[in-house]
C-alpha cells in the first residue's frame, strides 16, 4: 500500500518528532538476546514493518556466522509480517504465550524455538513477575499521538498496557491506516502484582474501568516509525455445511435453556473462538430470534460487526478487532456508531476469570479432540505437535456459566476422529467442559458421571465411522478394571499411534 | 459420648420445639429417589445420625426387596458415620463433588455409584441452574439456633447456603459438642446466578462480606436432631522425614522469592491442602522466620491452629475446620482468641477464583503423579480408579500466585513412580503448574517451554531408581517426531500398564 498520509501528521506531541525514523534505524537499536513485548492479537494490531527490519538485520548477522535470536511476547497470533519473517530466519528463542504461524508453527514442531503456551490471563502477571526477565523493548502500533504524548491505541489492545510498563525502552509504530477516530473506543486499565490488586468493577459488558489511552513517559520511547499498512486478515468466506450443522444444534440447545428458564431471553455475554464455526454461529443469531445480546470475548470478527450492524448484539467488549479490508472500510465509514458499542481492552480483563464468572458467559471454542470421558485437546495434534496454543479457551471454558467446544467429527478425509479413546494431550481437564458438538450432534455433559458421559458423547458426537469401534473400545473398557473411568491403558492411545503410523486412524 | 446435654437448650427459638424428633423419625421423612444436599467437609460439621438412621432404612428396604437409593451432595468428605454407611448398604446412586471414604470409593470403582468429580467452586451454580434437578432435603448440622430461628453455624460452612435456599425441605442436627461460642467466626455469603452477580468485596483475608448465620423460613424445617457427637478427626501425627523434606524445599524457595523481591516478607495468603506434607509445612513455618501470615484456604488443621497461637499466622478465612479431639478442646477454651484470627466462608467463596486471583494465593496441594511435561493428576489411580476428588486443588492452581503441587517421588515401597512419561489422567494442565516438589527436590516450571520442564522435573523430582528410565524415555522421544511436546505414544502410559500388569512400574 502506497504510503500515502502526511507525515507526522498523527504525532500531535511535538517533542517526539524527532524520534521518527526508518524501520531500519529502529531495528538496529534492538540489540541481539533482547526480550521484546510486541502489539499484536489475532492478526491484527500488529506492528507491520519493525519486525521485517529486524529480520532483515538477523538475517545479515547469520550470514555473518553471528549468533542473533530474540525473545518474543505478544498479545496473541500476529501475521506473516511478524512471526512469519522473524521465524523464517531462525530469529526467536522463545515465543509466548500465542502463535498460529505456519513457519512458526514448524520451528516450533522442530525444536528450534522454546514455545511457551499459557492461559492469556495469565500472561500480564507472569510478566510483571519477571518469569521471562526483564522486558527489553516493547514494539507498539498505535493510530496516533495525543498533544500530550498519550498513545491511541490500534485495533487490538492485547498485552500493549503491560510492555509499554514494563520495558525499558518503546518502539512505535504509527499506523494511518485506521480510522483516528477508533479514539474513545479503547478502555484501558489492568491490575498490579498482589497483595495491591483492587476488584475489577466490571458489572456488565459495557462498563468502563480505565481510560482510552496508553501513557508511556516520553524519554522511554526511543524511536517511532510511521506505516500504512492494513493489518492482513482475509475475507469472510461463508461457513461450509458441517459448521451450520454445529451451529444449529448450539442454537437450538441456547433455545431450549431460555424456555427451561435457565438463560435469560437475551442469553448472557457471548465469547466465541475464531473460525468457521463461530461465523456460522453468528451467522445464525443475525437471522435467529435472540435480542438485545451482548458480547464478552476476545476478538471481533466480520460476522460480529455484521450482528452488532443488524442492531442484535448491543455491546461487544473485546481486546481485538480482527476484520477483513472490506469491515476495516465499513468500520472507517461508520465509526461513530461503532464506538458507542465497542470496547477494546487489555487481554488481562478480556479474558479475567473474575469478570468472566461474574458475567456468566457463554463459551464457544473450537478444539482439536476430545475423548470419550469429555477431556478437551486443543493444542497438540497426535500429543507432541503444537497447532497454535490454548490462548483464552482456557479462561473461558473454567469460568463462563455455560461453555461449549466444537469441532467437526472428522477430519483428514475421514482419516482423523474428533473423538477418540483418550485425548493425547488435556488442555481442557472433564471438570471443565460441558458441551461437546459436532455435526452429528450435541453432547450435554452437565452432571453425568465419566461412563455417563461417555454414553452421550459416543451416541450424539462420533462420526459413522468411528461410532462403533468407539462402543467397542468402551464395552471392552468396562469388562475389568476400575469402573470410574473405565479404560484399557495399553489401547488408550493406539488410535493416533496408528496415525502416525498409517496416515489414518481407521 | 454420653448425651449429656440439656436438650432443647440450643434451640431458643420455641416455634421449633415442636420439630425435635429422633434420627429414626428425621430418616423417615427422606423418600427414596431424593436428592439431598447435606453438610460436611473434610470430615467436619456433616450430621452425625440422621444418615446412619437412613441407612438402616436404606437397609430395611433391601431386605424386602425394595429399590432405595438417594442421590448425595456435600461440601466435600464427610466421615464413616455419612459416606461410609450410605454406601455401605448400596444407598448412594449419585455423589457430588468430593468424598474420601474407602467404602464410598470402593463403589465408585466397582461401578456402582455415579461419582461427578468437579470443582468446588462449581458447585453452588450448577445446583442453582438445576444440573442435578430438585434439591429435596437439606441436611444441615448446627451449633444452635437463635431466637429467631436464624442458624449458628457448625465446624463447616460448605455448601450450607445454598442446600437451605435450594432445598424444598430442611433437616437440621443441632450438635453440642462444639462451643456455642463458635457464633460470630462465620461470614456467610453466596452468589445468584448470572446476569445477576456483583463484585465479592473481599480485599483482604479477613474481610467480611455476609452474615454470621443462615436464614432458612420455619415452615421449611421438617424435623430436627439433637446431638453431641464429634467429629471423627484423627489426632496429629508428626510429618514423617519424607515430608519433612518437602516441606524444607518449599520453605527454602519461598524464602528465595522473597529475597528477590517477587513475595512480600510476609508471603501472600496461604492455601494448604491436607495431610503430611501440609503439616510439615505448617510446622516449618511455626519455627521460621515469617512473621504476620494470612491464610486464605479450605481447610484449618491442628497445625494451622497451631499456628494461630503462635502468632505467626494473624488471620485465616477457611470453610472448614477440622480439628483432632484435642484441638477441639483447645478451641472450645480459647474460643475467644481464635474468633478473632478465623473466619468461615461458604465453599462458594472460599474457592472463588475472583478472591483467589486477587489475593493471590500461595498454593500447596497434594497429587498422585505428574509427568515429565508437568500434567498433574490428582485423581485416578492408573487411569480409571478414582481415589477421592479433585476438591479445590482445580480452583487454587489456576488462580494462585504461587502454585505447588507435592508428592514423595515414589509409592508403594518404590513400585510407583510419582513422575512418569505421561500421566494417566489430566486433572491440572500444563498451563496451569507451576512447581513440583518431591522429597529429590523442587523443579520451577516457571517460563519454561515443554522440553525444558522435562529436563528440569526429572533432574530435580525423580526418584534414582526411575531417574534413567525418564531420562531415557525422553531421549528416545527426542529422536523422531514433533519436538514440542516429544512423547512415543506407544510407551507413554506403559509404566502404568506395567504396573496394572506386575505390581510394579520396574
Amino acid at each position: 500500500m502506497a504510503d500515502n498520509f502526511q507525515s507526522l501528521s498523527r504525532i500531535k506531541c511535538k517533542e517526539l518528532h524527532s524520534k521518527l525514523m526508518t524501520p531500519e534505524a529502529a531495528a538496529a537499536l534492538i540489540p541481539p538476546g533482547a526480550t521484546l513485548g510486541m502489539s499484536g492479537f489475532t492478526g491484527s494490531g500488529y506492528p507491520k514493518r519493525i519486525p521485517g527490519a529486524l529480520a532483515e538485520r538477523i538475517r545479515a548477522a547469520h550470514a555473518k556466522g553471528e549468533a542473533f535470536k530474540i525473545k518474543l511476547l505478544t498479545g496473541a497470533s500476529t501475521a506473516p509480517e511478524l512471526d512469519g519473517v522473524l521465524a523464517e530466519v531462525d530469529g526467536i528463542e522463545l515465543r509466548m504465550p500465542f502463535q498460529g504461524d505456519p513457519v512458526c508453527r514448524k520451528k516450533i514442531n522442530a525444536g528450534d524455538i522454546n514455545y511457551i503456551d499459557i492461559h492469556l490471563s495469565h500472561v500480564t502477571q507472569q510478566v510483571q513477575a519477571g518469569y521471562y526477565g526483564k522486558l527489553d523493548i516493547a514494539v507498539i502500533e498505535v493510530v496516533g499521538i495525543r498533544e500530550d504524548g498519550s498513545l491511541i491505541p490500534s485495533a487490538s489492545v492485547g498485552n500493549n498496557k503491560t510492555w509499554i510498563e514494563q520495558a525499558d525502552k518503546v518502539l512505535i509504530e504509527v499506523n494511518y491506516a485506521l480510522s483516528e477516530k477508533l479514539e474513545g473506543m479503547h478502555d484501558i486499565a489492568g491490575t498490579p502484582l498482589p497483595p495491591h490488586r483492587e476488584p475489577i468493577l466490571i458489572h456488565k459488558t459495557d462498563d468502563r474501568i480505565g481510560d482510552p489511552y496508553y501513557h508511556c513517559p516520553a524519554d522511554k520511547i526511543i524511536g517511532i516509525v510511521e506505516t500504512n499498512d492494513r493489518d492482513r486478515v482475509n475475507s469472510f468466506s461463508e461457513p461450509d455445511e458441517v459448521a451450520k450443522k454445529i451451529a444449529s444444534h448450539i442454537l437450538n440447545f441456547l433455545k431450549k435453556e431460555v424456555e427451561k428458564g435457565i438463560l435469560p431471553p437475551n442469553l448472557l455475554p457471548l465469547q466465541s473462538g475464531v473460525g468457521d464455526v463461530s461465523n456460522a454461529v453468528i451467522s445464525g443469531l443475525e437471522h435467529g430470534e435472540f435480542e438485545n445480546l451482548t458480547a464478552y470475548t476476545e476478538v471481533i470478527q466480520d460476522g460480529m460487526l455484521g450482528l452488532i450492524k443488524s442492531g442484535k448484539l448491543t455491546k461487544v467488549s473485546a481486546t481485538a478487532l480482527s476484520l477483513s479490508p472490506e469491515a476495516v472500510d465499513d468500520l472507517n465509514e461508520n465509526i461513530d456508531f461503532y464506538r458507542e458499542r465497542i470496547i477494546l481492552r487489555p487481554q488481562e480483563i478480556s479474558n479475567h476469570p473474575e469478570v468472566i464468572r461474574r458475567l456468566g458467559t457463554i463459551a464457544i471454542n473450537g478444539m482439536l479432540e476430545a475423548d470419550i470421558y469429555g477431556n478437551v485437546n486443543s493444542t497438540h495434534v497426535m500429543g507432541s505437535s503444537m497447532m497454535n496454543g490454548i490462548g483464552g479457551s482456557g479462561d473461558f471454558a473454567r469460568n463462563s456459566f455455560l461453555s461449549f467446544f466444537v469441532r467437526p467429527s472428522v477430519a483428514k478425509d475421514g482419516d482423523i476422529s474428533g473423538i477418540v479413546p483418550m485425548v493425547s494431550h488435556v488442555d481442557q481437564t472433564e471438570h471443565d467442559v460441558q458441551i461437546i458438538v459436532t455435526e452429528q450432534g450435541l453432547a450435554d455433559l452437565r452432571g453425568l458421571a465419566p461412563r455417563q458421559r461417555a454414553k452421550a458423547i459416543i451416541e450424539n458426537c462420533a462420526h459413522p465411522d468411528y461410532k462403533e469401534k468407539l462402543w467397542d473400545y468402551f464395552n471392552r473398557a468396562q469388562e475389568s478394571g476400575a469402573q470410574h473411568t473405565p479404560h484399557i491403558l495399553s489401547e488408550a492411545l493406539s488410535w493416533h499411534d496408528k496415525y502416525l503410523k498409517t496416515g489414518s486412524m481407521k
